[in-house]
């Protein structure tokens, strides 16, 4: 069986599991105190070239966006999100759940455009009966998207521009924020934190057991600590997280995990290119679309893991093809051969 | 130094650090539905002799006590707990986050009664003025308490039967539960079952790097799964809490882990007494509070790692002495020769 | 000056505010349980055919709309509303502030269709996803819309079926219900009671100087008293809402106001159209929309009141023009004399 | 019969009746923007020597400590209040339902103590593990408490001289303030606006249909107006409030309101105490809580209509006796021939 249904279907990267184990009978204060998180953040804030950087680590995707964008809205406000975007699908309304409104923006391959935010900004602020209404708090963004497709340098610095205009902080989701760095893209780990108020370095799908990083590059926001702890989100032995981010973040792990898993999602892309079969999006990340037949499917079903994506016509699907760090550089070549056969 | 601040200094039990290590590069399906976790739903159901039950995997306490709370009660219900209970102290207010209030109760070691308690619902019901208050939905208890104190049979038996007589659920945090297992105690994981509707088996302070396991034990009540999504408590890779509770509850390693750290607790309770030293509570399991000369904790400063409690009185101080299963064997006798030494 | 800016702009209706007069020495017991209420709610079940119905009386449309969701819908559950429903668009997300999520729907004149329900509800539970996601737990029609539009009883009778087949419930605002019921129309109040699950009469926009009526037309849910008061909802002085109400019920005052308002706006229709005027919507109740030049908006600023909707064009905007139980028979052809002199 | 049963049993005062029928057929605009609204305020801002006091008319009291307090917080803040608070015990959970936790202080006859507001302020801040900890972040006491008691300006200073140092706002639940600022005391309405941040001035229980005004004496916090109407507690027709504080406020009604009240009382008062009846608090307001024998109670069953308060002991129980601007001169003598009667 080849597995590409998702990157978090391992545990985690060698050298992460190797920090756990080196460290584990060392006795260490509890809730974050630990030195492997204060030497994680101290990694962290260099890789991003923010000195000033506040981090938490919090156990996953879904609870980090609720504190994130939970304990930075005021109460009358929401926060955009292009209507494709994971906190407005597929985090069961865990936003919601914290009293704030998601406000959908329209997109474009998962992306919303700097000039349809201010153009939405301007027309809230416009509109008479505005008072009555949420407030735009917050603009979330996902890079790379939930189509694998990234915001370009030009891209971030309008939307942030935008952002600065209004007073309302800039938000990236970036659960896999290492596929992206790895890229062929001009948006680097200090541009993110330069131009974002806050952001996420994920690591559960990037390499860790689990744990993500929230970096407030410019220092958090009052008593954070207790939002988190409120919200369930702070673990007692912080040194789970505090551990894997070390490792993650020392000798560049986090970039090299990155570049394998985009290495493998390129030779994929063009290997499906060249043999005829369409994809769904352009995407220049370890998540690939291809359109599949129906029938060709049912022919993989026993051979190769793979997500459901979407039905996309009558006879074909668009199914996503995920690479990860784990993933065997052989794996993809096998999964030619397969399609080559399957296909006849 | 001697580390007895608290049962969650180290990381994992050696034996969960192995599992963890073995199961590392097996592909898992995510959220739960990983073959570890199957696998520690049975060992589970099995030592609660409770085959219906449900079991959740969330990664720490507060957020277990704020999904099992936050999800079970109804808007109008707010849940019982005595007035030193984890969730109304030291929780940040993650009950109240979800909506509901947490009803005081008279305690005495960190307890509740089960006549205190009934006569509460009574007087509730009797009042007037009761559907302009909180309704009274849930009893909560820790077991061990805040204390270390523990829950007898006869009392959890009263507990369990003024809530079914009033239809409401009993919810025991279990943050400490292996300790409690491990005591002079005639409760059993079993008993835990049949009189609570819902438990947690804690994972964090016994042995695990992180998790806890959410029992219920005569099945889950409807789209639990979605519940604890929208507040952020499932992980994508729940094989992390899985494979660690698979190790625990393999060939009784969570009552090891208990015996091993109460054994070594009564050890230092009798050496304590011995040496005249008063004890705040009288406590039977692994968290032990000698009452100490202010005098001789400014000389244990730089030896003995332990927690601050309450002051007792102008010239002394209640500590926390806790242990684990992280604890070796002879620290207790070097903490006797230590405390032998300071005292002259 | 004439008035058309809304239907809110008065106090209340002479007889109502007779009715106030009249009962305004009599002692009576607070929080609802005083006779007029219990009168007013006779009336309505009546009214009705709805002789099971438990009713409560709420101050205002957001409270009533925010205290009906979010008090009825479960924790995982979000509600079903037209993109241009008020709960979306103009309650200051009230129903996000109870934690639950409003999901929209594609609206026609600010309708829902049945069959797009129906595709929306099977999409949800198709999607392999879907315990990630907001259930769909109440569908909510405001009648008339936003747009003034009402849906007849056979789109009624489709989203009614929908929502059984389902399991959930149907919840209409009647802001203005009595515009609706007025109108030229095939929907009666036993027909709303016979297909909604839950509903609310509007009171201040149809005659009253404040207050709406929260029907359960067989039966409210558990403790329902308990979540209004929870919320806000419950005047000590019931007697307030309660004398209006039973003022509106009698000798049928709720179904005359809503005539004469609706047979001014059909004339004020009429007569836009006859001049050439082009209405934004087709409304058969009391808010219309005509399409006014700019230049002739100008003209009429300091000659009749009205609301502005949305700009039609470079040259031309959609403004409201709405008629009550108070607008006096002779401002529509004032109205017209204003309009043709206008435009000369 | 005798009416003492609470002070919101009538209508409204008939000034505030006369108000209402005088302004209802003059258009407005809605939300609080109408004439009455307007010169309300500028009344209430000359009666508390407040000119820059920003006000808001809500419907209810439980909805404007809700707002007030849920508006104010912090996310990781609690508000302090007697423990026989009306937050605390007779509001259903509706400051919890805002996602706050009330946190119980000491009291004496309803009253707080500024040395116990301090020392439990320094208490928290001491507490190596505050951060783990509901943040006190609002300070709520009554006035009149739930027992009729007023705070002197000595106790109301030193209260405020706690919050202001320690940067947190003083919240006043002024339900029944007519009645405290007519009673035998030192504090002013202008004493009120300069040492709280924010208060209510109580329109149900002082003579209104409906409606408290809430007071910021030096300003709103930012966009409370949104605040307002997410919670529901915005009214369209904001005039039926704004009439009646017009009312209340022109020509010192409500302090009239306040000064028949509280004169009957002290007759209750000193009639009572002559005849040798205990009262179980010492209130100089227009609550009276005598001790009566339960034999007693029973006669005076058809006769008055009064209160039940809390069991006193075995024969006796304590029930309060509520005097409003509705209370005739007369009623207190009868009262006292049917006392006379009863007890032979």
């Amino acid at each position: 069986m080849l597995y590409f249904e998702n990157d978090y279907d391992r545990g985690c990267h060698p050298q992460v599991l190797k920090k756990l184990c080196e460290t584990n009978s060392v006795p260490q204060p509890g809730y974050g105190a630990d030195e492997y998180s204060e030497r994680a953040r101290s990694l962290i804030r260099e890789a991003c070239a923010a000195p000033e950087a506040d981090i938490f680590f919090i156990s996953g995707g879904t609870q980090t966006n609720a504190v994130a964008i939970g304990g930075l809205l005021r109460p009358w406000e929401g926060v955009y999100a292009a209507g494709t975007g994971h906190i407005g699908l597929h985090e069961a309304g865990a936003v919601e759940f914290t009293g704030h409104k998601v406000l959908p923006l329209p997109q474009r391959q998962g992306k919303i455009d700097a000039r349809e935010l201010r153009a939405s900004l301007k027309g809230f602020y416009a509109d008479p009966n505005h008072t009555h209404m949420v407030f735009p708090g917050m603009v979330y963004i996902s890079h790379p998207t939930e189509y694998g497709t990234l915001y370009g340098l030009r891209e971030l610095e309008g939307i942030s521009d935008v952002c600065k205009s209004f007073h309302i902080p800039l938000y990236m989701d970036g659960a896999r924020l290492a596929y992206a760095l790895a890229a062929d893209t001009d948006v680097t780990l200090p541009d993110i934190a330069r131009l974002c108020d806050v952001f996420y370095i994920g690591g559960t799908k990037c390499g860790a057991l689990c744990g993500e990083a929230l970096v407030f590059p410019r220092g958090a926001p009052e008593h954070f600590e207790t939002v988190t702890k409120q919200r369930g989100a702070m673990l007692a032995k912080g040194r789970l997280c505090g551990a894997q981010f070390e490792a993650l973040f020392e000798d560049g792990l986090y970039f090299k995990v990155g570049r394998s898993a985009v290495a493998l999602a390129m030779e994929m892309k063009a290997g499906l290119t060249k043999r005829g079969i369409d994809l769904f999006i352009d995407s220049p990340t370890n998540q690939q679309f291809p359109i599949l037949d129906n029938a060709l499917l049912e022919k993989l079903e026993d051979k190769v893991w793979y997500s459901f994506w979407e039905p996309f016509d009558g006879s074909r699907t668009v199914v996503r093809f995920a690479t990860s760090w784990a993933t065997e550089p052989q794996v993809v070549s096998e999964l030619f051969k397969i399609l080559d056969n399957c296909r006849g």
